[in-house]
């Protein structure tokens, strides 16, 4: 606690590391609490749906 | 804003590009809202249990 | 199953009670699976950010 | 991590404390892992929906 | 309802198979409600961070 | 999108408008996205539960 999920499409190893250590940097310091736990979720982009359409039938109309 | 996080088995692109369309319009309607988001979540028939059951073994025993 | 979370600002009951009736008829119909679970989340504005910044901040400043 | 939400209707003090102690067993046992959190969400009856009625509503018809 | 999401690493199938059982057995008897939905979401160990470190680097430390 | 969901315990508004600013801001740099939605949930300590026990009861002990 506290607990993170972040709902997003996916993303590199390097970006991960980045994403986990600079979020519970301040996380950690607005909470005062040391022990977190974040949890990635990388969603196909055919699962993501924006305004009403699917974000891979918004990438092709590009 | 809104997020809508749908919760089932997998389904076929077809169907996500049906559900994302109708659901963002209604939703739209109901909040007076205009950006909205759908991550659509497709689990595995073995990570889903019901009453104390995988979906896999109540599938296996029909 | 299916289950679906809705996050979003809070709204009137005769608007939950239109959302969980449009909802579920459209997820039926998707899903082809009858019993189907909706929950309404009511965040306040102060614990929603969008781009950065509290829709409570947001909304004064318009 | 493991991290566990249950989404339900309100229950007292004794009961979380019982959920608690008893799903953490149960999870710490399968995972082998000792850091357990659990989250329990209390989502009034107006909030969730079954098969397109509110709780509220299917309530009041009983 | 309710629904309980289980946030961890991979399991085996039997251990679902375990998990599902005896969390709704103790789930039905805390809310006196019999309709349970569980769902276990398998996350890579490379989308988990603790502390602010993935879960991939800290075993490789090991 | 990316959604981000911080379930902790309740907070202030000061800190959440920090937690906002500066969780976007990350997001936005890694996932190389502008619309960014921070969604903070603030649980009661008697509504989470730490390694069996609920943290009400934890720090009632200290």
């Amino acid at each position: 606690m506290p607990t993170i999920i972040v709902e997003g499409p996916p993303i590199s190893i390097d970006k991960k590391r980045e994403l986990v250590e600079k979020i519970s940097k301040i996380i950690s310091e607005i909470y005062g609490i040391k022990y977190i736990t974040i949890i990635i979720k990388e969603n196909p982009p055919e699962n993501i749906g924006i305004n009403g359409e699917l974000l891979i039938d918004r990438k092709r109309s590009n």
